[in-house]
């Protein structure tokens, strides 16, 4: 597992620098100040070992190039999210943008257990990587970290952002004002809300932009939201109850995620209604495999986690190189992904 | 970010080599000596520097252990999995394996990707990790890497081995064979299975542990196993079909997969049929979520992706150290999960 002659992921055995030097007919110390742009020497000369480097395909190795320019080009993950819906999308979005410019990211499953996340970070200073992504389960709870305790640039994903720091978290009021204004357009005009517990910062986002579509189209909500748990359980009793009740029924369910959308599903089915003709309906997170199962397939909301984990990273990386990054929370556009729920698939 | 002096993530200033030299009243380059066991010295003095280490709480950092040990303490993770949903706790149960060794792990997620492939491949050379974890979708096909140019310790886990590899894999066979003997314990005779696709290796291995179930009780199969897609629709479909005919029905279904159990369950729902009093129901994938949400919940087969991911890590790292490991595929047993779709939950 040396580094010198070993052969490379892409077959070839990996070129040394003695070997670059030598195809430049110069010294590896030159061939070395050459490549790292650093001390005096003629411009040709620095031009001949770039281009000999090229042609050969050398690359430095880590450790040199850490040496060079005191980076370790790493980033350390860390996530609570055990169960990954959140993350995962996250870590691919970032992991790729990162391996575009090379940079390797480091994961850190932590759970919530502060003892597991101070390990963690204990490895990620002994690791000297060059700054953190914290990726969490939701925009209102922090990761169980002593944030004031770390010495290096950090960005929040997906997780409640300390005072003076940088976070990323999808826009849940605009995404709600999507899902609400296309069942508007498609000429729903008694649009309910059912969604989570009142104890998350995304239930009440979520219904600010449900009120604040149907507001614009000079709509009255058919009722209050009807705020409960992020389960089908939830949905499904919900939509017995709000459909059993004689007197004007809903025409549009807007769902606060993907789980309670399926749930109210199938209490409609059961019942004898359908979707989406009698009641159209729009769920939340556009959990793939989940959304696309539900009969007909579920139109939701997409937080673009993705290009929140690859804008966290380019942006840590503005940080580590030193340029200035503005504080505070970025709240990251919603995309409506249109399947057969809502009556608009064309 | 330099590593002399800068608070540690535990809130204390990192205590440098200098500083237990100095409280063990020996040099710089005795106390280095002292730490990594090498070099002649008095047990005594070799003894004080270690306590001083100990009782100041110095770590050394990760280039200096690098240099000495010739390893970097880092492994990567290969993965092609996007969706997450086998990969993520393989990740996990690795990586918290690894967390408590001091050896931290790369996430590169490759898709399908054969040029996102080999750009990870030479970043983790670059890196100079230790070893490579290869995570896989399914048992029977590779990811897209020419694993004969890699020239490190490699495990494979949830995908094909190459010859003379080191594979970890659920063992198919043994989780159908779990789940129909309990069936069959249960009192149930005409166990019938729905399944995926029989381009699928798990597949044919998921139907034999079935049949040998069976065979062990002399019971024979209600009718050949039906193979289709791991899909809600098809489970759906199937369980329609299959319990629309006249004559002498199933009194339960053993299912390929959650998704097909989950379809099955919502079509026997809609015929009037009760889950499990008249028909028992196991799923395999053991999907949390997806599983609880079913009504009733789903009785399902765990593969233990997170105690695989965690024998593999440590299996590289004997490897690594130098311990001989015999190659070949580990099949590793699988848990039944009882909930309430069997009709065996107490």
């Amino acid at each position: 597992m040396t580094d010198t002659g070993a052969p490379s992921a892409s077959g070839r055995a990996r070129i040394t620098i003695r070997e670059v030097a030598s195809a430049a007919g110069v010294s590896v110390a030159t061939a070395s100040k050459a490549l790292n742009e650093r001390g005096r020497m003629m411009p040709e000369t620095r031009q001949r070992v770039q281009d000999a480097a090229r042609n050969l395909g050398f690359r430095p190795n880590a450790m040199a190039k850490a040496l060079v320019h005191k980076r370790s080009f790493t980033l350390g993950l860390l996530t609570n999210d055990t169960y990954g819906r959140f993350t995962l999308p996250v870590a691919a979005g970032l992991s790729a943008a990162m391996a575009d410019r090379g940079v390797s990211v480091f994961l850190c499953a932590i759970d919530d257990d502060p003892e597991r996340a101070r390990l963690n970070l204990e490895a990620m200073e002994d690791k000297q990587v060059d700054g953190l992504v914290m990726a969490g389960k939701r925009i209102d709870r922090a990761l169980p970290i002593q944030f004031t305790a770390l010495h290096m640039p950090l960005v929040h994903v997906n997780a409640a952002c300390p005072e003076g720091g940088i976070g990323f978290v999808p826009d849940d009021e605009g995404g709600a004002h999507l899902a609400t204004a296309h069942l508007v357009a498609l000429g729903r005009r008694r649009i309910a809300h059912v969604t989570g517990p009142g104890g998350f910062a995304a239930v009440h986002l979520r219904e600010a932009g449900w009120r604040r579509a149907l507001a614009e189209a000079s709509l009255a909500p058919p009722g209050e939201a009807l705020l409960g748990e992020w389960s089908e359980r939830f949905g499904y009793e919900t939509g017995q109850r709000l459909f059993a009740a004689g007197g004007e029924q809903p025409d549009a369910v807007f769902c606060g995620n993907d789980q309670i959308a399926r749930g109210l599903i199938d209490a409609l089915t059961l019942q004898g209604l359908r979707v989406p003709e009698d009641v159209a309906v729009v769920g939340f997170d556009n959990w793939g495999l989940f959304a696309e199962a539900t009969r007909p397939p579920l139109t939701s909301v997409d937080m673009e986690f993705k290009a929140l984990g690859r804008e966290a990273g380019l942006t840590l990386l503005d940080g580590i190189d030193g340029r200035t990054v503005a504080p505070g929370i970025r709240r990251r556009p919603c995309r409506l992904v249109v399947r057969r729920s809502c009556g608009g698939e064309t």
